[in-house]
């Protein structure tokens, strides 16, 4: 087995570098959705983090590595940041730029929604339309980084996007450790918020976490996350999941070999249509537990599900994680593996675009 | 001034009594919102709340009396606990009365959104239909007490229940003095919550609240969130937010006198329709600085804003204190009200009614 190109260190290193300009975002749990589970489930709600995802955390890293980088050697901030996006990572890295006063070039497709393209805009990033395929993403943002000598932030087979993802792993980890920690004296009166609902914890039932499922698109996230995982806690199951329609990370993880979707089909999961790369995929294949794949039915109705119960209005391609914990495949994962925490990746949800799940309404109860 | 009917020691025994048993919910911060209000805004989330509003707080706090009492004087527990709600109180008596193993019996208008009459059944209560309107909820919950020997909670005039609604202000005022506090060594490892953006507090400028903005439909909230500010931080303003088509408590604070809506207008905002009454009057008279009244367009536009901005599936009812701190006469409230905290009250929105939310999707940018 090849050493995965990133380690504790660099997560570590991001985690620095996030400190106080990024959301710590809270660990929520639902009473019903855990019944409906057989399984006490912890969701990290990163749609509540800055720019509505999880992404910022890979593009403020990347980023802050080369301001680093720039006044460590002396040498001229880069001339821009560059990249292709289905839209969060690019809301992520304008966002990210700015903060630093770098200018910033995003790649999009043209059928990405437009509230992920407008709030790139307000970021004060440049727009640069693409057709929906990997392949003209990938050659608009070359010639883009040619005419501005910019410095390309590819959306996850970058490392310090990758190491700046797995940050979530960390907070995670911290997190259940603080819930099971017997509150010091004050604590209540302190206000450190607790979002968990405390009378699920009597103390003599740990809530550890068993295993994290994690939506699976480019990789940075799940490989980023297992990284920081398989190091810190080896027992800790990782699992990938992904919708059934783009399922290049399973199909990678059956033959042993990199398997991108040459021609992927349409989901409404749309920020993780993309295909894992060189980078992501052998710390997939080395440290990912498991890939989970779920029908598009599965992933609108778990969105329902967490609009619903949990009120939380997180973007399709968050009802993955869930939508592979309540499926039938689920089952043959044993029951030790009780507590786990998903991922809820982002929230940049259309809201012109509901249709389909007021049409689903009847048929979710 | 008449002396109010409850002060701060029974919202202190309120929040006792419901320690460890309900959630304590975050407070949100969301940049775009503050640029947008030229204010800090601190959003108090209570559709994170168990049963996905502010009203197991109270009548929890109730129910728990009751046990108390029970306990105290070697009584037997109530036969049954009444009460009539458009939903949320009625979810939450059910709730709170399935905990104790007390029959709960729930008189809500026909007219309540199904989600809401789902929900109540749910929690193993018995519904009672009634008309939509102020007397016949009464009525059909005095004969229910009458035939059933149980005792009744009413949603908002119950002085345990305004006592338990106000535990949010105790809340509120802990969670804002632990974001100004130096955070102690280490706090970041021990994994506390942190839901505000840190970037947003430098240390020069304190997060103070100035200002707590709160809907008021029977007033139960608002009252007792102004029974516990006042006595803990009197220069702390309090505000009741309301729709113009209900405007019974605006009217009544103009006229000095309870002045009851006897015709009152539909609203989008159905949690607040109801009006305050005997026991929350004369709390609002002395203790609320200032009642603002919203649209109909105002509230469906904070209510849209809430849900793409900050990604919380807020019920309308919950965006009638963001619509008054948008709203154009706020602009006369002294620019040193710098830091206000909006109740989110309720999440129990019901998804198969979201026609009007992408009716008005066009209008809201």
């Amino acid at each position: 087995m090849a050493a995965p190109p990133l380690g504790l260190d660099e997560v570590r290193d991001a985690e620095r570098r996030l400190r106080g300009r990024i959301h710590r975002t809270p660990l929520l749990t639902c009473a019903g959705l855990d019944r409906m589970a057989g399984r006490r489930l912890l969701f990290k709600c990163e749609l509540l983090q800055r720019t509505g995802s999880f992404k910022i955390r890979g593009a403020l890293n990347a980023v802050r590595s080369l301001v680093e980088h720039s006044e460590r050697t002396g040498r001229e901030l880069p001339r821009a940041v560059v990249t292709h996006s289905s839209g969060n990572h690019g809301q992520a890295l304008a966002c990210a730029a700015q903060a630093e006063g770098i200018p910033a070039y995003i790649v999009v497709p043209r059928t990405a929604p437009q509230c992920k393209q407008d709030a790139i805009r307000a970021y004060g990033a440049i727009l640069v339309p693409c057709d929906p395929s990997d392949k003209s993403r990938a050659e608009t943002a070359s010639s883009v980084v040619q005419e501005t000598g910019g410095v390309l932030v590819h959306p996850n087979q970058e490392p310090a996007v990758i190491a700046g993802q797995g940050t979530i792993a960390l907070e995670v980890l911290e997190q259940v450790r603080a819930m099971h920690s017997p509150a010091p004296a004050g604590a209540q009166q302190k206000g450190d918020t607790k979002c968990q609902e405390p009378s699920h914890f009597p103390s003599t039932q740990a809530p550890y976490v068993n295993a994290v499922v994690v939506p699976v698109g480019g990789g940075g996230m799940v490989a980023g996350i297992a990284v920081a995982i398989k190091a810190l806690r080896p027992d800790v199951k990782v699992f990938a999941a992904e919708p059934s329609n783009v399922d290049d990370c399973y199909q990678s993880k059956v033959r042993g070999e990199l398997t991108p979707n040459l021609h992927p089909r349409d989901t409404i999961a749309d920020a993780v249509k993309t295909s894992i790369g060189p980078n992501t995929w052998p710390i997939i294949r080395d440290l990912v537990d498991d890939v989970l794949t779920v029908s598009e039915e599965e992933i609108k109705r778990a969105t329902w599900l967490v609009w619903e119960r949990m009120k939380l209005l997180i973007e399709p391609t968050a009802g993955v994680g869930l939508a592979a914990v309540l499926s039938e495949q689920f089952q043959a994962v044993p029951r030790d593996v009780q507590n786990i925490c998903i991922v809820l990746c982002g929230g940049n949800v259309d809201l012109r675009s509901l249709t389909w799940l007021t049409d689903l309404s009847g048929k979710a109860e």
